[in-house]
């Protein structure tokens, strides 16, 4: 039996960033695409004023993008949490810091009724992850039934949403800025360079999202179901040497690339310099991803293990002043799915 | 008819080198662990005294290594010239290019007698090159004859030649330091990360190397025969915008991974960020390779473009006091590889 249908705000303001990490070039150049084409419409005169939602394209880390490198001081996408958006900032203060308190203002403040109703962070890996909508709620419908169309609509790449279970203050990326937030994360990418598929894979993604957003804004009727979510248990690092803290082994050849695989005690799991298997020692199945991730070498993570698990979205609707309950609203999704 | 044998002096000194570009891992990483074999063979105090070879093992750019970047100043790659090892040191100068010089009194004084016997110098791509032998030289006869020797050992994996056609003097990388010296470059594997199996491509390729120099040394005659050798004649930048410099397109998805595919005039070349496929318009048919290779980004370069021909290899054998022509040597490699 269908859930119950909820009605929610209109999303009037979108926003879809990249850049965030200045290395991971398909969302630096969807957004310069989407800010040239938005050009090109303002020189040829067309009309956007019927248009329900207002989208701003922006490239939240400038300076990591100029110089091709994931952050120049520390990593932008860490800065989000309230304690840092609200520390004091000085002349020493490095400069993703002071760059997420302008991001603050500008698609925020994080938490406040002023704050943007949705933000779109791109984003790419190294891991064999295809399309992922990675957000910190598995309650919230707008960002799950964004999945769900995602899903239905890009038959020719996996697509998963992957759940953060940590609390908005604690929420550390930008998409927490919004009202309604995600990351775009798409891969396998190597960081500087851009593959024409995963640049297409977000492009599209894009689209599909905003396609969403404005049906939904139209009154769009968009029906429940079940979705797996993948909730985030923990990670594991690579061996490493006491001494040097260099590694001593990489992702064992059987395991490379198969994220979202389950991993079951004593699979392999990485393979040492010379030639030895190490196995999973945990106590129990979980589904691996982010294996092999380049920037979170640093961050002492080899892969992230998660659990597996279904959600019931319900239908929704946009809340308008109009609406009675009950209301079909203006075309079914139902229908269009079928 | 096979060609006349040729005598060569031994191979007594050979550099395994790695981290020349710091954030190319596997290199790094076999380098450290043939460093961790030799000190454990020395702790165990195992004899070492009647190796035929001599080998130094050397991470090229510490600095860079330790950041996990391709360079830190400038690309030292590009700094062993004749004129950058001899241009001027003053506290202003480059890292790399002052580590140029201190690799060039090291392993050279390049092109002298001092110079050690060969260089061998590893490095990843992100292009999908399989594993590639690259030399200035096509009548190199060590090179040519390693190169075979790697093809015809490594079974599962395309190994191929490529051939750089400048001469000594304008020669630029590490490997020009030795009498003879060639790049292992082995992809696709993304920089800053390591894969287990380019890992062990890198690792029994240097291995196969050093066993075929000890062959060698100890007399053994290998066999000459037909090489296929692709010489690099020219490379495509991507498209520009004309203001920013920024790039318009990515590699078409048709040409990605397709490195040594022969690309005929017309063929898909590049696909714009706004879905429009741009042709090759070469006046001639040519082999691609180094097709969206992360580092030459900022030197212009979206792919390679070669020129295919063989090359008819002689037998060769170590010269030595006591060798009589027409000497067969103390084993013939032909009987072991039919």
């Amino acid at each position: 039996m269908e859930r119950e249908r909820v009605y929610l705000p209109a999303l009037s303001r979108v926003a879809v960033c990249g850049g965030t990490h200045g290395n991971e070039l398909s969302g630096v150049h969807v957004v310069r695409e989407r800010l040239k084409e938005k050009q090109q419409r303002v020189d040829d005169d067309e009309e956007e004023d019927e248009d329900v939602v207002s989208v701003s394209n922006i490239l939240t880390n400038p300076r990591a993008v100029q110089q091709c490198r994931r952050y120049t001081e520390t990593d932008l996408n860490r800065c989000f949490t309230r304690a840092t958006l609200s520390s004091a900032v000085s002349d020493r203060t490095p400069y993703e810091i002071a760059r997420s308190q302008e991001l603050n203002i500008l698609l925020g403040p994080k938490g406040s009724p002023q704050a943007v109703d949705l933000v779109c962070d791109l984003h790419n890996t190294t891991a064999n992850m295809g399309v992922c909508v990675i957000a910190y709620s598995d309650t919230d419908w707008i960002c799950l039934h964004i999945f769900k169309y995602l899903q239905h609509h890009m038959s020719d790449v996996p697509v998963r949403y992957i759940h953060f279970d940590l609390p908005c203050r604690e929420a550390y990326s930008l998409d927490s800025l919004g009202k309604h937030g995600f990351a775009l994360e798409i891969g396998p990418q190597p960081h500087g360079v851009v593959r024409s598929n995963v640049y297409t894979y977000m492009k599209t993604g894009v689209e599909l999202m905003l396609d969403w957003v404005r049906l939904f804004n139209s009154g769009t009727v968009f029906a429940g179901g079940l979705v797996e979510v993948y909730t985030m248990v923990s990670a594991i690092d690579y061996p490493r040497e006491r001494q040097t803290h260099n590694i001593m082994a990489a992702i064992h050849p059987e395991l490379q690339d198969q994220d979202f695989c389950l991993l079951r005690p004593n699979d392999p799991l990485f393979e040492t310099f010379s030639g030895a298997t190490l196995r999973y020692q945990g106590p129990e199945p979980l589904y691996a991803f982010f294996i092999n991730e380049c920037a979170y070498y640093e961050k002492g993570i080899a892969l992230s293990l998660a659990r597996r698990r279904s959600v019931e979205v319900p239908p929704v609707q946009m809340k308008s002043g109009l609406e009675h309950p009950g209301d079909p609203g203006t075309s079914e999704e139902e229908e269009e799915e079928d």
